[in-house]
């Protein structure tokens, strides 16, 4: 298979790699989050080749993650702000931090942490299914073809 | 910056992607938490190159997501399983599905419908705060440098 045919691949997983599963194109993202829009930013704070960052700023603009806006005429300069679709993003971003937190963190502990505004204490962000509000283990959830009526 | 160097990066995101944040690796691990573990079930699967395969299966056992297991003498056959630590990867392969089954679906819906085996329901998962049970939105999380007491 080649990487360019996963868009079109019978899985969502697949078909979101497609999009967001390229070197720097996640990293690119945890940047929008946290509030940075304009190619310099981007450019200066990941240290990648412009035509890199070029192509990936292209290819989410092209997916609608995100948008391109005008914020400055004369000379013409663009920002790239997250669609709805891209902010729909923030759980894949969370649950790679958090996972990063347990398992990538020097001794000292995680460089930088998150905390839930809603109550002050520090995130830890749990799935739980929506139905039974019941957490969602691997082991729980059963993948089957095909569409279940909801 | 290259990506080689962003295992070093103070950020839990950063770190995260220099493990599975290469192409081939989360559709690797999907393959794991679908009961795959051998050499060429993965490969007949993905239909990669072995060399891609070999490369990315022995970065994942480096870094404690899978282990290497024989299961067989004469001659002496290997699989591989995901470690607690890849397991604890689950809510980033839901995350992915969910969004993709959102944003990338045919018009015809989703080729695959996960099923929450507690409730029986189509899933669903929401990310919630561990504390307070309210949903995690983006807006709600405050990221700060270095630790909150917990």
């Amino acid at each position: 298979m080649r990487w360019q045919d996963l868009e079109n691949e019978p899985c969502s997983i697949a078909r979101t790699l497609a999009v967001v599963g390229d070197r720097w194109t996640l990293l690119l993202l945890r940047e929008c989050f946290m509030g940075m829009r304009r190619f310099e930013q981007f450019q200066s704070r990941l240290r990648i080749s412009r035509t890199i960052l070029r192509d990936r700023l292209n290819h989410l603009v092209q997916h609608g993650i995100l948008r391109r806006c005008e914020y400055q005429t004369r000379p013409t300069r663009y920002e790239y702000r997250l669609t709805e679709a891209g902010r729909a993003l923030h759980p894949v971003m969370i649950s790679i931090a958090q996972w990063g937190d347990a398992y990538m963190a020097d001794p000292s502990g995680p460089p930088v942490t998150r905390r839930h505004g809603c109550c002050g204490h520090a995130l830890h962000a749990v799935f739980k299914c929506a139905e039974c509000d019941e957490p969602v283990r691997p082991k729980d959830v059963v993948v089957e073809a095909g569409q279940i009526e909801r």
